[in-house]
């Protein structure tokens, strides 16, 4: 529950993963909601229902305390089921901060990770970049964007099956002396971890191959993020009106819109299956709030991935070796 | 002189803006090149010649020595006469580094001014927005953001006409308490001064025109700038292909894209005529490294409007009333 995409496609998503990637799938939330949907479709005895209240809504600056007293929420109950081994992973398509102090709570971080985060993959037609973080951490430090090219490793090399994935640092500009004193700071930890980081890239240079893990602090990558979307929207929006201008340019547009679309469809999140955060103790799959069917299963497809490829029991080792930290901000 | 694009350009642009501007140009730089350059057109007794060394090409590193000592260079030499009057503005395709820093060393700042600034005006099909800062300053404090939004205010208002410029600040939420520790700050700022402050804004919403100006510090205003380039070649890219892939795609690629291109236009640098270097005491402009003829005509507009519309004289005035700072640092 919560987030803004139907109980409707929810379940529809859960149907689709439960065929179509073998999985078995719990689904979370009030039991008539979810029974009544259940109904509209033939019975499935991979989908089971858990009981709970609803997604509790909440305004950004009360979630911490909103979480602390929902424990009967869907989001708190499916993340429990993830802590105590019932389930390999979860996905929720709520509200990405709710979803990340409930996991705080629940499922605590990783020993050893001072700040989790929420990457996603970015598919260019195929090249594959994982974006860390998308806006979990607005204020870091140089340490904190370390860790991140270490998860997003690990992440790239167990679900993608990368073995040594490229890491890049978000920046200005590409020699080492760019960037923000955040940047040049954490350029020099980069450069002397044992990652496979091949130094600064900018914005015009991420989706033409030459990275696989992308490092920003939450702020900035959020606003490439968001920056790209808006440049997206608007050259979609101009090629609509051009081709609608004339008729027969219209009769073109139709002509080559489905290859079009195909060829720009890896970008969609629906395709990518969402958002995954980083640095809590078990897998957390954060769908879009307005995913469809077919985003959600996407969703569990990553879920599943993940938990096949036992991506905790790497990031777990991972950072056993790193000195345990006492910088994050208590959660409990 | 300086930059990637060929005294070839840069006299056709100053030739074209002559004509079409009606200005007088004074072209900066070793004579005999471009009298070289000049005797392949009409003669055209608006252009003059203005005999200096070539650009020093120059390391980022090394830029504010090399500029000490490179006081016959092209760029001293053509901001020494904007200093002195003789004329009212100047455009340079050079490095924007050493742009700032000979403009520092010659025209100097603004009384009151912190942090000058690279703004560049992003046009979504007529609806214009001021982005700064593109880069200048990639570490900022709260009341340099202020003042960005001031100085955009002026220009948007002196060489735009708008009475009363619509600000907002770049941030990963639309709520005052969306930001980095820097960005919530600002805001505070921005929203206690006089300046038409509309809040915080996120890339996805910039090209809707509901903003005159957007204020960001220089490192998230250039990852923006270029996520948003990346994303807009990639959509371009993946077209492209989508056309090739089928002859039938192509015939009907081949009609559609004029007026693609058209609807496009508006987002090159050729049409915006480039940056323009705010908070020192006069009118300087940077124009693309790689820029042609048109694009160094409009560099050469903005000058013209800009002098025209006396935005020194209204930056002077705005900023008198605010107390001397003294945290600049030092470049003499």
């Amino acid at each position: 529950m919560g987030g803004d995409s139907s109980p409707e496609d929810r379940v529809k998503g859960a149907l689709l993963a439960a065929t179509e990637l073998d999985v078995e799938v719990a689904l979370v939330g009030p039991e008539d909601v979810i029974a009544a949907e259940l109904a509209k479709h033939p019975k499935d005895a991979r989908i089971s229902v858990v009981n709970s209240a609803d997604a509790v809504s909440m305004e950004e600056d009360e979630i911490v305390r909103t979480v602390r007293r929902s424990r009967d929420a869907s989001t708190y109950v499916a993340m429990e089921m993830v802590k105590c081994g019932e389930v390999a992973g979860m996905v929720s398509a709520g509200n990405t901060g709710a979803v990340m102090a409930t996991a705080f709570l629940s499922l605590g971080r990783i020993e050893g990770i001072e700040r989790p985060a929420v990457a996603l993959v970015l598919d260019y037609n195929g090249k594959r970049v994982l974006l860390i973080d998308t806006g979990a951490n607005v204020d870091c430090r140089p340490n904190h964007l370390l860790q991140f090219g270490q998860m997003g490793s690990v992440y790239m090399n167990k679900v993608f099956g990368l073995p040594r994935p490229r890491v890049g640092l978000l920046s200005n500009g590409e020699e080492a002396s760019k960037g923000n004193e955040l940047v040049v700071d954490a350029h020099e930890r980069l450069k002397e971890s044992d990652l496979n980081f091949v130094g600064n890239i900018e914005g015009t240079h991420v989706h033409q191959g030459s990275i696989d893990v992308l490092v920003a602090d939450g702020f900035t990558g959020n606003i490439a993020l968001k920056a790209g979307e808006g440049i997206a929207d608007y050259i979609i929006q101009q090629v609509t009106a051009a081709i609608k201008s004339k008729p027969w340019l219209l009769v073109a547009g139709v002509i080559l819109k489905p290859a079009i679309k195909r060829q720009l469809a890896s970008m969609q999140y629906h395709e990518t299956g969402g958002a995954v955060l980083l640095g809590v103790d078990g897998i957390v799959v954060i769908a879009h709030g307005r995913s469809n069917a077919v985003a959600i299963k996407n969703a569990l497809r990553v879920a599943k991935v993940a938990a096949e490829n036992k991506l905790m029991e790497t990031m777990r080792a991972s950072f056993s070796r790193t000195p345990r930290p006492n910088s994050f901000p208590a959660t409990n």
